[in-house]
């Protein structure tokens, strides 16, 4: 499938045509689209359609608003294959998890059919005779979603979902390098308010734009909840811009995950989660293994059969078959990743794989072999995030130190560790184990289900979105008591009375 | 009972010796003790030891941390009215309330003795075979609380005993204006913390000092959580501060609460429950009743009995049976309600009461009559907090109108309707109803019990205590996926495989 | 539609050719198909593959098992007027509530595929350091459903996408009343099987037959499982077998339920919801409403308005567009009905309507006029659970008497008052107002949303369905707890060394 | 302490005087007391003021319930030895189990405080706009608990307490062996009554008897709940009449419980567990181990460890310190013990100790060697629950096969595995391995914590108590759904308008 095929099947071929954003394949650099950026205006009525929407869409009940999601995971299900190839051709990823991708999408739908007939609050057990106590959930108002070129859509829908059927009013501005993606999503997603009839105008926007845009949105007051996924430093940011308003941000920032392998893990299971986890999107999930803590006993071999596995990976177009790994997002990803090497090599690693691959009628893009860094220990480089398929391997002796290095990053996002022992399994899931969000055994810190919270704290952001009760973040907490006596005790017993 | 014999029956009566601080009783404004600040060192220390005590504390399992607070109840319990006695003295609230706030300790310490055993996270349904998925809560590490002289004991226990059994160690930072409670409070803690025997060194910590105490408190990395209680002011700048180094703040600040007094309403019941929720606590409670709306049918012989009853409310030295309102905190207290109401004037406000009222022998307290206020519309003064026993009433035709204004502050702390129509509480209540954090019906807006979640949104600053699942805020999420199959398939189906 | 348009749309005209089980519509008598019994060879081998199907389902992912449930509300969808009529053309209830009872299907499908990721257990904090407590839940078995001929089409879904998210396998015995709906329903969830693709062999079975196929069913251990709607003597019976065997039964038996019309109750809302519920169906639902206690103070009014409304309900072929009011389902049903409305007469009731009703072209079909009968008071008729539109009227004139004639029934399925005030409608929901499983306030007893739970206590026989925690009853909760320290604590601290 | 003092302490010293029970301890088949059965009087009378006391007490606010729970845990701790010495004298387990019962009932007590101010319904999101949907848990009326001789304590305190907080009346029927620790129990439940204050007559009452006096408490339509603890056979019996007249039962039968240990087990860890298991309170907990399933592997090794600590555990009187097993509970329970032993030799089985033991000074008590019984496979005497001290001891080779002898059983209450393999320990845990109620890992089967819910299903009952949701099982649950619009849209978007 080629691009104007794949853009025309999603109705945005005629987006190629006009405006300031460039935007270029990263699987041959070649330049796909170009779209207009939004203006101050353009953001300022956007917000005001998206409040007015929201004063509407809260009174819909909400498995009417359910309905909205299971009809947009229908529109996606019809467009699986086109979309993934979009967000394949967009970020580079391989065809198999800009499929996954669109999966994870579906999936969410379906759960938010699911949770728009719950959104349980309690009710509870009042201290007071004549009184009745209860909990109960509300929307916030509207829900502005900043989202990340590496997952380009799903992350949308994950916040989108939720938002809508908590009753909120929602407002995206997708990465300036994938904003194709966005649009082909905008319209499957305004084709999906059309079937549905009756949701008000404004109930879901997009807005392009570098910063500039994002910095206004950030800023609005009529943000109710910003959902924002990123670096590190744009969102501590936001977090401080959103702080100072008193709104309610949900960020998802860097991770810098890692995996312990024990001696006494399955070898061929975890070597072959560690390449999953390490190379998968070209290392650009926040999500991706960077660092590798492996048993000093099994250490030679766990190295010597990594080196196999990377020297045998598929480099390519990730459009076609049977590819494993397809091109960094752009040049400054790549140099980034050759600094983070040069460092790491300057600090006493030695650096296996790394360099730039070359990729036939595909030149202008930003292939690498992934790379494996072995490292006395934990040096500056390692405890830095690179956004690059690299992976930093250390030995340790005992499972303590290996815990101990796992939780010295600034990140908490994921983590795993391989072992076939249930005391090593058990304190790692402990409370004394990792320190992340996320916190798996025989599988990669990478590749979550959308049952599952997905987030971490410390430099992670502390957000949570997808499943469990993530959704509680997109609506606010009311505590109700209703009085029914005729009487009026006071809390804790107090006597109050005029004579 | 006499300040000494108070002092005394709580173990602090040395206190009153030494130290930077001097301490007043707001009765009648006479000295009752004299505290020392902590240096930057203390609180360095104070810290280090704390993170040092969560290291233990978090291993120790939670039914035991639980016992902690079963034996703490105990105690509190035993000083009842010492405490409620030194409440009194130290911020001029009646003796029933300050027995009441120690009652609401108590009650906290029950709860989380069975919150204890729960902490429940969630098993959840892997979409993957042979895979198990579960969602457990673990403990954050430090949590600091920094408290307000209105509440000088209860809000330290909601967030202590939460604290504690989520497995987090302490520290505490309480108003200078009353260090006195708290060394009481500590002490009690230091004492039950020897009973229960072998919980780690540095587990609960007091540090006594103003804002710079404050400050390095919470810009350390190490107070994991900060949970503050005070102005909106001093909250935006936590939650700044908070936001920049990626903590977790709690942040329970003002309210300008209201309430509704529709046609419907028992009249009765609702005068008794706006005169307790306006006056009590000399209008210093965070949930303190400051503008009411009345239904214009009803307007004029509302006015004229909340006016009797204002008339007949007993003021004077709180710790005297019948006395209903005790004086201010203080003198800029009392000027600040004299510039409220100056400023009600001149935007239109009739005023009835607020002048300064003579108590016999208590000369030097800030005693006051609690000051009703006619305006004609939510003009500024009216949308401004200010900290004193002065209630906005506004006439009101339409029940939306009503709604209407109550959300029309900047906090968003608590609210109420005086109905006996089903339709006017239950729409109160709904979405588009009221947007406090608590919203009551035919009960004031103060006066919470424990068993549900306390906080707003807006400049109330998001953050929720006491029950429900308010534990959250003290624990950290952590989603584990334990794999214990021997094959290794991907969420959303993904193929990844090297030949 | 006519009747061979309906079979043919949905793939079971052929049935209409054999069987010993004649199928008659009650609309108007006329033979509309015939159908074969099981025989006890079929229940064995059907229970048998059933426990097989068990034994795979068990270990399929719940969200795999979900796809199962979004598949099947989809071929509802489709078909949903064509099944919709078939209903109609069985139970001769009126197309808008064959119709509702498809979407009813549909609902509880979307619901089940989001409760397909969920399924949650609790993990729960252990007293004893270095274990790990949690609760799962696990699938039953088998699941064999029993459904009465009144909602031949709903009851079933409710327990089969339930118990199919929950991982049992199924087996449905539907009414020898209405056999064709059963069997279309089976080719659809056939051919989702089939849609499906992996799903193990006799997953879903349909036996149809009369009591002895019943009896069969519930007494063979191989049903780990009986969910029966129906009457409760077969329901007592139905209990008592299981019981025997230490097998679990979900029972949702009879109701006689009752509404509340308060002075404060807005009138004209109130009259709808009460011909609603008391008409609708014929009066043949579970929820119907039998029993209507009015306030002195309005009652003449609201039986004469009654009155006028049953006057001018619609009667006649239920197909047809503007009928609210179909046949009864056969001649004992009409004789029932009489004969309770003799008895009433024998108790001192006014009977108000109630003859059969001439429908022209329909001589054979059991019409009536709904009837209003006024009581002295609670006489043995009126408690007697009548499966008729027979609505018992009762004066009264304090509330708490209002309530307790609403709790003197035997079964304890629905209730509802209909009030403006806050104070009735709360006390009609607390610990001493209606007993029911079902308490409204302001809309009628019947027509339950599917996101509660479904069901009574005392002889409606105890069972939940739908949503809620109803899926528990489907599944076996296990509690875990997992020693992974080296040490070995016993709970409450017991001390067992052997030397 | 002698049998006099420890009376005497508890306050029934003279009740050894008169009655038509005869009580005798098991240490030594002395006589120590004599206590008198009520009669059928009696218990109409306790039944009727019970459901007097219900009516009054199911309107007592939630936490002040859980305050009644609260000062019975106290008054246990007062008198903790004393009562566990009762328990151990009545019952012949050894006092370290004895105190080990008292502490569990302190436990439930602290979780019940706790859970007052609980007992979370849900709030739930409506189809309907303008309606509000909700669901609470009510008080059901009267508790019968129904106890056994072996926790003549622990499970009263778990019933009462959790029946008590949620609003229910007590009515309790001990084991006819074990009525002093009953008498005990009851008169500190009176003294904590008096002390709570309000209490309504008749809240907690005890009825001495045997099996006629039972009978009549389950066939009662009053008892709304009967809770109870004993033989299958019992249980059957209750259950069937319970059902007949649709009460609610909750079972907590045998157990036939088995335990794995793999050739991965941690053999010191899993040796000592088992030992615990298998001989605790003379093998009389429904708990007990009473299968061992030994990989061919270790097989040998472990019998031979198993024999020499079965060979050294101090056998004599309970009372005494060191003592590890006590005296059976009568003679039958011998008798039953030493024909099962002979049915094994029949079966095939190798019989390692369960002979008589004579103890010096208690030639009538009915002290054994713990059995160790070797078995070629689950014959007929091991798939049968016989309540003495036997082991039965099989070999396995496949993980499944053992898992499947695990499930064999009739009984499906409690089993657990010895493995450091996460594999074996997730499937043992997982859907298709044990289908007991709990499951645990490398700790034995008995010696639950009050945190998780207690029971198991098959011929266990299916009943659950203590701690999880276990409460809901003493509440009816109400769903509510509230018209607060003018409108009324019908449940499944149904239209059924009267012109």
């Amino acid at each position: 499938m080629d691009t104007t095929a794949i853009l025309s099947r999603l109705g945005i071929s005629h987006m190629a045509e006009a405006g300031d954003i460039a935007v270029y394949s990263p699987i041959d650099g070649s330049p796909i689209g170009r779209v207009t950026s939004h203006s101050a205006a353009d953001v300022d009525e956007v917000l005001t359609r998206a409040q007015d929407a929201h004063a509407a869409w809260r009174n819909v009940p909400p498995p009417r608003r359910g309905e909205l999601t299971r009809l947009l995971g229908n529109r996606l299900r019809e467009q699986k294959h086109a979309l993934g190839s979009l967000i394949t051709l967009e970020t580079g990823k391989i065809l198999q998890e800009g499929l996954g991708e669109v999966q994870e999408m579906i999936d969410i739908c379906d759960f938010a059919v699911g949770l728009s007939r719950q959104l349980y609050g309690l009710s509870i057990a009042s201290e007071r005779p004549g009184h009745r106590m209860a909990e109960t959930w509300h929307p916030m108002g509207v829900c502005t979603v900043i989202s990340a070129f590496n997952f380009p859509a799903a992350v949308w829908s994950w916040n989108a979902t939720l938002a809508l059927v908590c009753g909120n009013a929602l407002v995206w501005k997708p990465s300036e390098k994938t904003p194709l993606t966005a649009l082909a999503i905008d319209r499957i997603m305004q084709h999906t308010l059309s079937e549905f009839g009756d949701a008000p105008t404004g109930l879901a926007s997009l807005l392009i734009g570098g910063r500039d845009v994002g910095a206004m949105l950030v800023s609005d007051p009529r943000s109710n909840i910003v959902s924002a996924t990123g670096s590190t430093e744009m969102g501590r940011a936001i977090g401080i811009d959103v702080a100072r308003r008193f709104g309610r941000s949900i960020l998802e920032l860097g991770g810098n995950n890692a995996g312990i392998v024990s001696s006494a893990a399955n070898r061929e299971l975890a070597l072959r989660s560690i390449v999953f986890s390490a190379v998968g999107t070209a290392g650009q999930r926040c999500t991706t293994l960077r660092r590798l803590f492996v048993h000093e006993d099994i250490y030679e071999e766990t190295i010597a059969k990594l080196k196999d596995l990377y020297r045998r990976i598929a480099i390519g177009n990730p459009l076609e078959p049977g590819i494993l790994m397809g091109p960094l997002i752009d040049e400054p990803a790549f140099e980034r990743m050759q600094a983070a090497l040069e460092q790491a090599r300057t600090e006493g690693g030695d650096v296996y794989g790394g360099e730039r691959q070359h990729v036939a009628g595909h030149e202008k893009g930003f292939y690498v072999r992934p790379a494996l860094v072995e490292m006395p220990s934990q040096t500056p480089v390692v405890l830095k995030e690179t956004f690059a398929p690299i992976l930093y391997v250390i030995k340790y002796r005992d499972f303590d130190d290996a815990v101990e290095m796992n939780n010295a990053a600034h990140h908490g996002l994921s983590s795993c560790v391989f072992t076939a022992d249930i005391r090593e399994a058990e304190r790692f899931l402990s409370a004394s184990g990792s320190d992340c969000g996320i916190a798996n055994v025989n599988i990669g810190p990478s590749g979550a289900e959308i049952g599952g919270a997905f987030g971490g704290e410390k430099e992670t952001g502390g957000g949570r979105e997808s499943g469990s009760d993530a959704w509680k973040a997109y609506m606010r907490r009311a505590t109700n008591t209703v009085n029914y006596s005729m009487a009026l005790p006071l809390a804790q017993g107090i006597d109050f009375s005029i004579d």
